[in-house]
């Protein structure tokens, strides 16, 4: 894994168990979960998540770099920047997004309810929302479903949790692991939602993590951090960062094992593992996504450059649909690259499609046409590009462009 | 028009006459053209166009800023900088870029053909291709194509030389203009071709504009650069910045009539006025359109961070599928503005769409939404963002987004 070895991973990862896609934030000791209807979307889908640690939790966050944020991101932040939390309460269906003071104080209100069952400050919920912007929450059955959810909580099976956070994804993305740090064994679990990065008028990129590990919150947030820009900060559906994108991290100590040195190492090597396996998901569940691409830049200046150039071929619309019609297509790659706003020179640049050198030297090089077309009906498809420039390297997954996506988008509210 | 008003055009319109969109480079007094089949296309296309000043004229030109610029791009941006120029010799159907040494030599072999005809310095002879990535120019034919395209040079209509430049367009583009300058009048005449920034593994977006002005070069590229940054540079179709783009402006001075001070300035509005329509029909004849829209932001705290917030806008790809599916879905628009990277502040913006306002103080404002879904039907949309921070203004035109972009765009090679 590109990522890894550019960032320094080094921990040895035979010695974690396999990934868990069938169990999320439950896995980790001390951690409780549920999922309910409440009324915000149509009858039989779910639409209100809690997660609860049985005891107070080092809090981590990454949130959305969008200035029209959403109202439960400013109070999310405040959460974070006090580093210890409880519960996470999250609604689906309405993002409380350009709602004004009254989706502040709708935001806050939510985080009220939560911390009084559970007797403790506001200020330790953390509150998410994805879905419709510009509307505001129907705050009678949040009330009224904080209440049910409760009643649910469970430490077993938490699916209802997952699919309760989603939106326009067509399946719930869970992912656990068991980590054997040096210092002892470490449980992560994690939920996640996203379809694109705004679905239509919808929002959003949610994802929860849990941890038994004990752990700070300042390295609980310098892992995450980490983590976050080679897996979820690495992805795009449609280049559209959405109002309300948040992924929160709690680590509530449970499983005794205090991390730090190798074994918090070890721990983030394991964070990794589980944030790549939701974000590939998100964008292999991209909106009308049909296969996805990997885009590995190699040779750059910097990371910086590698990642810029990168994330612009990743986006090309001419390069997304390309892939979605299966045509090697590389001049549109090598355009892309050079309008990344990076200075690239083309006589250093080699370029690989699904393994095949198809340029260097400034000009095509020799391939078979017709293997490669093969090559390329791929479910994944690999680009890599050599610019010869020096030690950057950085990677982005992206989704083609279909016809599907552009039905979704446009036909969605009228 | 904002762009004219916000740049500080003063001068009167109405003493121009009105636009003709059935002749272009031959209307300026001292011109001819012609286009031609010479082998690169499939037959009975054309795909070599020539225009020559009968005297020595002015040049200026903008050119792409995409690093994998072809070898003709490299080559015209050496004749532009010698300020003076014969001709222009530009062929469709292949783009020569990357296509190494030997695409260098081809470019400067076209300039060579056309030079010793002329009897000039290869040097001044400007040198355009657009079509396919990665294939070397079928010599031979250009070298019979250009001895047949002098045979056919004429000073009347010059609806070949259109064709000649066209790749995926639907319609050839060309545009002329008579400007009563306070010196005398001067006539300005303009072809130009493009579909999407970069069509199908085609490029591009060309533009050749002559004028029998008597200018300077400097002036010439200074009233140039200033007219493209509000015009062709101020469109989007997919945001694909292409290998070749290119606009070059000859000025011979055939009119006699010498332009400084005011009379410069009429000139430049002549010249904003000929390129904004071609820009213009460059967007609706964006590949798959069905409309267009404006995006206009003002208040912004300078010009450059409106423009930025209205390119963001014009490229989001849910806000263009939104535009195509005619949903008044103003949440997109907001979100697009706030992952701009410049600051906004969400409680001073003011959004009017179609003229209707519907998003002030934070949360969205009341308005008829059926009314507003029928004025979103329009050929044209309008789009109005106003930040409420300071002076700085900017205007964009964008394509919506279709199934038939996709279907061209992934099916076009395989």
């Amino acid at each position: 894994m590109l990522a890894i070895q550019a960032s320094g991973y080094g921990y040895n990862t035979t010695t974690m168990a396999a990934l868990n896609s069938q169990l999320g934030v439950n896995f980790p000791k001390g951690f409780k979960s549920a999922g309910v209807y409440c009324g915000i979307k149509k009858p039989g889908l779910l639409d209100l998540a809690l997660i609860v640690s049985e005891t107070e939790a080092s809090v981590a966050g990454v949130f959305t770099t969008n200035r029209a944020c959403a109202a439960p991101v400013r109070w999310s932040r405040q959460v974070v920047a006090g580093g210890r939390a409880r519960a996470i309460i999250a609604n689906s269906g309405n993002a409380n997004c350009l709602t004004g003071e009254q989706g502040e104080r709708d935001a806050a209100r939510m985080a009220e309810l939560v911390a009084k069952r559970l007797g403790c400050e506001p200020t330790q919920v953390v509150v998410a929302s994805t879905g419709v912007i510009g509307v505001l929450l129907p705050m009678n059955a949040i009330e009224s479903g904080v209440a049910q959810v409760f009643d649910r909580l469970s430490d077993g099976d938490d699916r209802t949790t997952a699919d309760a956070i989603l939106t326009t994804d067509s399946a719930s993305k869970r992912a656990s692991l068991e980590v054997a740090t040096p210092a002892g064994a470490v449980r992560i679990g994690a939920i996640a939602k996203g379809a694109g990065m705004i679905a239509p008028n919808m929002a959003t990129m949610l994802a929860f993590i849990t941890t038994d590990a004990h752990i700070s919150p300042a390295d609980l947030q310098a892992c995450l951090t980490h983590v976050v820009e080679q897996t979820f900060n690495s992805i795009t559906v449609d280049g559209d960062t959405s109002t309300n994108d948040m992924v929160v991290v709690l680590a509530n100590g449970a499983s005794g094992v205090e991390l730090t040195g190798e074994a918090l190492q070890a721990f983030e090597t394991g964070l990794y593992e589980v944030c790549e396996y939701l974000a590939k998901r998100i964008v292999k569940d991209g909106e009308g996504a049909s296969r996805i691409f990997e885009v590995r830049v190699s040779g750059a200046a910097d990371h910086a450059t590698a990642r810029q150039i990168a994330h612009t071929i990743a986006e090309s619309l001419l390069v997304k649909t390309a892939i979605h019609g299966g045509d090697p297509n590389w001049g549109r790659i090598i355009a892309a690259a050079g309008r990344a706003g990076a200075p690239i020179e083309v006589n250093r640049t080699r370029l690989r499609l699904q393994g095949v050198l198809v340029f260097e030297n400034g000009q095509p090089a020799e391939y078979d046409e017709r293997d490669l077309v093969e090559k390329m009906q791929s479910e994944e498809v690999h680009i890599a590009l050599e610019l010869g420039e020096g030690d950057g390297a950085a990677r982005f997954w992206s989704s083609d462009l279909t016809t599907e996506y552009v039905k979704i988008n446009a036909h969605y509210r009228t």
